[in-house]
């Protein structure tokens, strides 16, 4: 459905956090676009956003919306993927989803382009993006085990509320505001929406991020460790998240502690692998105090790690601090360089 | 120097966050105090504090200070415990030391009551009290070392700005009101007062506590690996540790990976066995979304465990999720614990 102009895209959750960031890097990206089609739900339907100098009015997706459309980017939650995605691929619209609904799916690709870029080309009509706090790991992991291997990864979360959506982000600052005026702080939407109860981030740290598996393990601890072996191709990898949600808006931190396979290895020589990887920029220097801190990645679409050290009594063990806007490369960035490698490739 | 009404106290540093708390539980509890001497910078000096009913005006602390005192509870920065400890010691006064200066030195008991409360005998004047982040992990890990053995840990920390003093909360404060007046953040203290670099800490995550190290870990992340080891007689216990400063006052938290020494355990197991263990209260169940957070712990003296769960790869792997207050269990309230064995125990 190419024409000379470029393909019809369409962005699915145009109006949510993620959705937003989409419509703006993809006006500064120079993705071969013909039509951009702007999709929500009944009732964010009519809005309007200016994309290049145009305005675009946002309609209500529904299966024919995605009549002669050749990407889908999805980002509207896991039910509209379920319902709306079949339905794009049957139109011949390929669907990039940035939803958990099929992650998991032996025949849909989960990609992290600088990870596992091949992967794309295997879909059948849907590719997976994978969790904010699995793509900025697995992209600053796999250098690692292309140059020496990985055996192990055990990973602590410090995760920013608009993971939750834009309305994580208001409750977030409403809570805030009542406890610097010494109110009782309303608590209706964190740690999980439709969860039974409901407790303050403001000033605060809670350790549950998604609803909890009978195994204990929160759902995105368990997408941390499931979609971790899926995209670096490690079935049997070892992996353990402890995912815990924090009191910012923006970008995800990660401690990130790996056993790597070979032995006599130096914070230097993991230093030298990562300053040379896609997509990574290496901020380690302790004696000037340089790291990278949420703020500091907020809006930036790489994937920064400092604090590269070695374990003081394991010779394979490595720690490291692992920073990434969570909206950007963790969601928005990762869907439309999915959507540039179909294009460039010619996968579609 | 007892007499009949009991024992001569001083606090050192009570106009701090810490020295403050000291005094508030020293209200609460039932130790036999004679006399209470609150001590302070000259530039404290002078204010009046209400204890039982009575006030007394804080006095300059110098070597004379401590005549006729019988403990001194030190809280004041680890250059006043140099200069002063040794002067109250020569004066006949037992030193709980609540700052880093002795801590590791070999004739010094480092120590968490919970744990090793013997070690209080053996002191020469001055007994030292442990790193905020330290004691909670050791008084929540301690019970489990005794029933199954350790043989690793790692921690990643989750910790709040008062452990930087009444002034990183204000700092906080000031910050995260200019943040949501959308003004520019000034940063003058935290990460650490006397460093090079300044960075806003509200509404971010700063993976630097106290200064770094050569070896790139920071001196706070020092503190807990050599102290834990001190404190558990586990010289050669594998410990290493994250630490990471994050925008709450009150309470550290504790992401904690731990090998145990016994095969086949359940999470259960390790549940069961910190249900029965002084000064640790475990909520745990995840079906009820109950696991403790810095504000459900905050102004408690309790060590808080929750989110205990069995690694998935790893038969002998524990994760825990441990929150103390810091300027409670973490300060104010083991140091004036470490005084009631003093006491108790005939051990001055």
């Amino acid at each position: 459905m190419e024409n000379s102009n470029g393909y019809n895209l369409a962005v699915v959750g145009a109006t949510g956090a993620v959705g937003q960031k989409i419509v703006q890097l993809l006006e500064k990206k120079d993705l071969p676009i013909n039509d951009l089609k702007l999709l929500s739900s009944e009732r964010s339907a009519g809005k309007k956003i200016v994309f290049k100098n145009r305005e675009i009015t946002v309609e209500a997706a529904e299966p024919d919306s995605f009549e002669a459309v050749d990407i889908a980017l999805f980002s509207a939650g896991g039910s509209i993927s379920k319902r709306l995605a079949p339905e794009a691929v049957k139109r011949g619209t390929v669907v990039v989803d940035n939803t958990s609904a099929y992650r998991m799916d032996d025949d849909v690709p989960l990609v992290v382009p600088e990870v596992n870029e091949d992967d794309i080309k295997k879909h059948n009509g849907i590719i997976a993006n994978p969790n904010c706090s699995t793509i900025q790991m697995v992209a600053a992991l796999k250098p690692l085990h292309e140059a020496y291997g990985l055996s192990r990864i055990i990973v602590s979360t410090y995760q920013a509320v608009s993971g939750a959506g834009n309305s994580a982000n208001e409750e977030l600052k409403n809570q805030s505001k009542q406890f610097l005026n010494n109110e009782e702080m309303t608590a209706e939407l964190l740690p999980v929406k439709g969860d039974k109860k409901h407790y303050p981030i403001a000033f605060n740290a809670l350790p549950q991020i998604d609803v909890f598996q009978e195994n204990g393990y929160t759902f995105e601890e368990m997408k941390m460790i499931n979609e971790s072996k899926k995209i670096l191709h490690l079935p049997e990898l070892p992996v353990s998240a402890t995912c815990v949600r924090l009191p910012f808006f923006q970008s995800h931190a990660e401690s990130v502690y790996v056993d790597v396979d070979k032995d006599g290895l130096s914070a230097s020589d993991l230093q030298d692998v990562l300053r040379n990887a896609e997509g990574v920029i290496v901020e380690d220097d302790p004696a000037n105090q340089v790291y990278p801190t949420p703020l500091s990645a907020m809006n930036k679409e790489e994937v920064f790690v400092g604090r590269i050290r070695k374990d003081m009594d394991h010779d394979n063990g490595f720690h490291l601090w692992i920073v990434s806007d969570n909206l950007i490369k963790g969601a928005a960035w990762n869907t439309i360089q999915i959507a540039e490698r179909l294009i460039e490739n010619k996968w579609l």
